[in-house]
């Protein structure tokens, strides 16, 4: 889409990565986040791309997710979770991510869980961005383990 | 692709969402990223999916490029860089995620910068993530501005 014809700007927020793989990344401006960034291959605290990206698509659902419990007059008691993995790819490695989506039966019955479920993947703004992946899954459940 | 015809997993992480679009998220294990999360609309701390998905693009975007470097025999000195813009859509919310790829001009000429800059953007997991998205756009730029 060329920039010029996009909607009106709601928000807007830049994040800048300067030191590659170990090391730290932050959003402009005072007071917001910064991560320290590390390998997936050592023992060092720090956050990757895998658990940013799950982190992103998990919050995107679920609160998704919770604009549709509020709008039908429920209280919040979904939850999600994404199985993040790297892998080797024809060039460089990819990632799979697999959602796991939990409505509880004792929340609403299954055939309206499923049209919750489905209205949130439609609308989420982080599953619009990944619906072109084949290497994204979004499964309903209706038990919880963590 | 059919799970059990995926390539065998290199790194495995998994993140949670309960509370929805206020609280925390978090990666399943000791010592592992928590995170505080808050709308977008108000005054409080916290971050937000867009800032996340910001985070992860850069971060593997700029890892892949230092990867390429150091594959060349050059220091680490890409920046990457991510306007993320929430807009309204169809159905909901959508992102508009615009990428900047800073090459310093005195590292190396603008042929091979080019040249790293789609090898980058072909290898990094993320971006791969994303390729099917008409909302997201990379740009090799000269000059880098914070």
């Amino acid at each position: 889409m060329d920039k010029s014809q996009r909607p009106r700007t709601t928000y807007h927020t830049t994040l800048i990565n300067e030191d590659g793989l170990i090391g730290h990344a932050y959003a402009v401006g005072a007071d917001e986040i910064d991560v320290k960034i590390n390998t997936t291959s050592n023992d060092h605290l720090g956050t990757n791309p895998e658990q940013l990206l799950g982190l992103a698509l998990t919050t995107c659902f679920n609160a998704t997710l919770e604009a549709i419990e509020k709008r039908d007059g429920y209280e919040h008691r979904t939850k999600v979770k994404a199985d993040v993995d790297q892998a080797h790819d024809t060039h460089g490695f990819q990632f799979f991510v697999d959602v796991t989506v939990y409505i509880p039966t004792d929340e609403v019955d299954r055939q309206t869980a499923q049209a919750w479920f489905e209205l949130a993947e439609s609308r989420c703004p982080v599953s619009k961005l990944v619906s072109g992946s084949n290497n994204v899954t979004f499964t309903l459940v209706d038990h919880w383990e963590d």
